[in-house]
C-alpha cells in the first residue's frame, strides 16, 4: 500500500457538492463531515459523534442553522466543533467537541488540511482555470476502489493513452515519444514532459478544435505531490508557429486537464477530474462532447484500475514489477510521496 | 464486542415460526435447527450433521415423521439428537449424536437454553402480554447487523426517540426528562424510569388511543439481561387520576413493548420487537397503525445500527465514547452483561 | 484447506472454450491466459503483464495475431511468452518474459501442467469417450465457491444420489448398496464399485435408455488424483446377461461420466461435467434430456458445496467429522491427495 502523507492540503469535494446538505467524505482514513453555513462558508469536522460514534452525515443527522445536529441522541455541535447540546441535561462535558479541519475554497474545489496542527501560512497548490472566465470547464469525480497509488502510477505515464484509451484521447505516438522527467525535490512537483512534433489528432482533440489533419501535441504535466495533478496539453496544426517569447501562443489550442487525486482509505480512491479549454468557451456542443468523452476516458481509467487492485490483491507477497523509460516519472512520484510521508 | 453470556435462556424464534419446516438461526455462535414434532412439540437440536456438516436446516433436508434427514447423505436424526439412520451400513456409530438443546415454549417465544450442562430449575423470564386474552399484540423480528451490545444500548437509552423517531415516538420531552436509573445485581436486571408530567402525544399514541391533547407519560423500563427488554408504557391525558393503590389503572393506557435481543455472531442481532396493548383490543385499524408504525421505528433502528456497526467497524484500536447521564441505563447494562459473561 | 498439488497436469478448459479471444482461469492461485493461435494451437501463459501486472485476460488486453498486447500499456508477447514489444523505447529488458505454461488438447479438454519444471514423457490422463465417434457428449463447466476437496469427497461417494439427487440419478439402493473400495497408490488412482443387482431404474436413465421396469446397475468409479474422475456406469433390465468374456457388452447401456475437479483457489473450484452415452447416438431429444437432467443434477451438487463450504467457514478450529463405511472412497482420496502434495 503507498503510505499516506499527512499535513497536507488534499480536495474533498468539489464547491458545487458543498450545501446544506451534510455530506461525508473519508480522507486518509478519516471520516470527516462538510457542509456550508448560512452565509456560505464551507465546513469541515470530525464525522463522528463524540457520545456514541454514530455518523453525523448519515440521516437523521442534520442542520439546525449553523448547527449540526446527531440523528442518534441530538448532540449538537457549532462550526469549530464545541458541543452545545446534549440531552438530559444542561451541562455539556468540556471534552465534547469534534475535530474541527482546516478548509480552503478554492479554484472551485474545497480543500482540507488533514494533519497534526495547523497549516500555518501553507495554502494549497492552484489550478487557476477551474474558475476563470477565460476558461471553460467540464469536471466529475469518480470513487476507484484501489490504493491512490495505482491512479498516481496511472496519471504519470500516459503511454497508457494509446492503449486504453486508443479512439479517445490515446494514439500510436503517445507510447512512441520519449519523455523528459524533472523532479523539484523542494517544491515536491514531478515534471514530465512529452513532445510530439507531428501526431495524428486523436478525436478528442479533433471533435473539439476542428483540427483536420495532424497535430503538434505537447504534454507538460506537473504533479504537485500528493493530491494536485495538472496536464498543460497544447495541440495545433503541423506547422503552425511556436508560442511567443511573451508566454501568449495565440496560433494553438490549449487544455488544462487537472486531477485531485485523494486518498480514502487504503484501497479506495477520489478521482475528481477536470478539462478546462481556451477555446469555443460558449459552445455547448463541444462542452457537451468533451464531457462526455472524457467521462468514457476516466471511466476506462476506473475499470482498468479496478481491475489491477484486485490482480493486485492475489498477488503473492514479494512479486515483481518491471519498469522501463516510461516509469521515470511514477517512480520519482513513488520515491517523492515516501519520503513525504516519512 | 460485547462478550456473550452463556448459560441463559434465549428467544431462538416466534412460536409461530417454529413448525414442520427446518428453520436454522444461529444463536451465540452455534447453528441450531428448530422443528416442531407431529403432535407439537418444538426441537432444537445442533444444525450440523455429524457426517460432513452439512446443515440440517438446509434443503434437501427435510423431516421424515418426527425425525430429520441430512439431505447430503441421509444421516437422519430423533428428536434427542441421537443418529437412527446412516447409509450403507446398519451399524450406527455410537457418536453419531446431535446436541439436543433444552427448549422451552411461553408467551409466544420459543426459548433455547444455550450452554454447558442443563438450565435446572431456571426458567426464562415471563412476558405474559404477549399471550394473554387481555391485550393485543403485533410483533415481528428484524435481523441487524450488528453486535448485540449496540441494540442494548439504543433500548436502554430511549433519550434517542426525540431524534431517531421524531414523528413517530419521539417527542422534545423524552430527550429532556431525567431518568433514574436502579441495577438488581442478583436478579440481573436494570431498571430505568423516566416520567413525563406533562409531554407531546407522539402520533403513535394519539393515533391508538384517540387521546388529544398533552399526556402525562411514564416509561419504566426493565431489562432481564441478556436476552429480555420489557417497557412498561403508561399514557394518559394530562390530569387524570393516578393508578390505585391496588395497581388497577383504569384512567390510563397501557403498552407492554416487549424486544427479545439474541446475539447471533459477533456481529449478527435477532431483532424480536413486539407491543400489547390493553385497549382497542378488536379493533383493527388499530393493530394495523401499530404494526406498521412500530415497524417503522424498528426499521429507524436497524438502519441506524447498521451505520452504526460500519462506523466502528472503521475505528482504530482505543477510540473514545463520552458518556453522559442519559448512558446510566446502558452503562449498567454493560457491567451486568461483563460480569454475566465471566 | 486441501493442499494443492503441483507438478500435474489440470484442466483449464474445454477446447471449444479456447479460441481467438483471451481467457483468463486461475488454476491453484495461479492466474492463466489461454488462447488459440491463427493455426489453431492452444497457448497458456502468464495472465499478468510483467510492467505493472495488468491482466492480459482483461479487454483491452486482446489478440495481435499470435501475441497478445497488454491493455494497458501495450507491452507485448509472443507464444513463448517473451516480451516483443515495450512502449517508448527499443530496448526490450531480458527479464521482461512471461511463465509459457506446457498445453495439452486432449480428449475435448486443454490441460494445463502447473508445477515446477516440465512434464517430461508424462501425458494427462485419459477420458477417450468425450470426443469419440461412438459416444455423444454432454457437458459444461460449473464453477464453486469451495475447497476442491469438497467435490472429491462428493464424487467418491455417491450415496448422496439418493438425497441430494432424488428424482434424477438417485434411487434407495444407491444409498443402501455396499461399496468396495481399492487404491492404487503408485498409480495415484482410487477405485470405488458399487453393484447393483436389482434396482429402481431413475428418470435419468429411464428416459434416456427406454427401459421400464427395475435394472442392474454398476458404479465403477476411477479416480486419477488430483484431476480426473472416470464414472463408468453400466445399466441393463435385470435379467439381461453380463458383458462377453471379451469386453463386449452388447445388451447394457453404457455411460460414462467424467469430472475434472480443477482447484482455482483455496475456496473456489471449476467443476467441468460430462456424459459420454453409447446408445441414442442421434437422438437429439435424448441428447437435450441428458444435457438438462445432468446440469440439474450438477447444480444441485453446487448449491449443496456452496452451502456446506459456508457452513465450514463458520466452524470453530477442531471440529470433528464422523466417517463411516461409504466414505472409504473419499478418505483413501483425501489420503492419497496428501501423500502427493508432500
Amino acid at each position: 500500500m503507498t503510505a499516506f502523507v499527512r499535513n497536507q492540503w488534499y480536495v474533498a469535494a468539489y464547491a458545487r457538492e458543498v450545501g446544506r446538505e451534510p455530506l461525508g467524505r473519508t480522507l486518509l482514513d478519516e471520516p470527516i463531515l462538510l457542509y456550508r453555513t448560512e452565509d456560505g462558508r464551507p465546513v469541515a469536522l470530525s464525522d463522528r459523534c463524540v457520545h456514541r460514534r454514530y455518523p453525523l452525515s448519515q440521516a437523521p443527522s442534520r442542520l439546525v442553522g449553523d448547527r449540526i445536529q446527531c440523528g442518534y441522541h441530538g448532540f449538537t455541535y457549532g462550526t469549530d466543533g464545541v458541543c452545545t447540546y446534549v440531552p438530559g441535561q444542561q451541562r455539556i462535558p468540556r471534552t465534547a467537541r469534534l475535530t474541527a479541519y482546516p478548509v480552503v475554497e478554492q479554484d472551485s474545489f474545497v480543500w482540507v488540511w488533514i494533519g497534526d496542527g495547523e497549516p500555518g501560512g501553507l495554502l494549497p497548490p492552484r489550478a487557476p482555470w477551474l474558475d476563470s472566465p477565460e476558461y471553460t470547464v467540464v469536471s466529475g469525480m469518480e470513487p476507484i476502489d484501489c490504493d491512490y497509488g495505482l491512479l498516481v502510477d496511472n496519471l504519470l505515464d500516459l503511454s497508457h493513452e494509446t492503449y486504453l484509451h486508443g479512439g479517445y484521447i490515446g494514439t500510436p505516438e503517445v507510447a512512441e515519444t520519449p519523455i523528459t522527467t524533472t523532479v523539484d525535490e523542494e517544491a515536491g512537483v514531478v515534471h514530465v514532459s512529452r513532445h510530439m512534433d507531428d501526431a495524428e489528432c486523436p478525436p478528442f482533440y479533433a471533435n473539439s478544435t476542428g483540427i483536420q489533419g495532424r497535430i503538434t501535441r505537447w504534454q507538460d504535466i506537473e504533479y504537485h505531490a500528493p493530491c494536485l495533478y495538472l496536464l498543460h496539453s497544447r495541440v495545433a496544426p503541423v506547422g503552425s508557429p511556436p508560442p511567443n517569447a511573451d508566454g501568449t501562443d495565440p496560433h494553438a489550442f490549449h487544455v488544462e486537464v487537472v486531477y485531485a487525486i485523494t486518498p480514502s482509505t487504503g484501497r479506495h480512491t477520489y478521482d475528481f477530474w477536470a478539462v478546462a479549454r481556451d477555446f469555443a468557451l460558449d459552445d455547448r456542443e463541444v462542452t457537451e462532447f468533451l464531457h462526455k468523452n472524457n467521462h468514457t476516458v476516466v471511466m476506462q481509467d476506473v475499470d482498468a484500475l479496478n481491475v489491477l487492485q484486485k490482480a493486485l490483491d492475489t498477488e503473492k507477497p514479494g512479486y515483481q514489477e518491471l519498469s522501463i523509460n516510461i516509469d521515470t516519472g511514477g517512480l520519482a512520484a513513488r520515491r517523492l510521496l515516501a519520503r513525504m510521508a516519512r
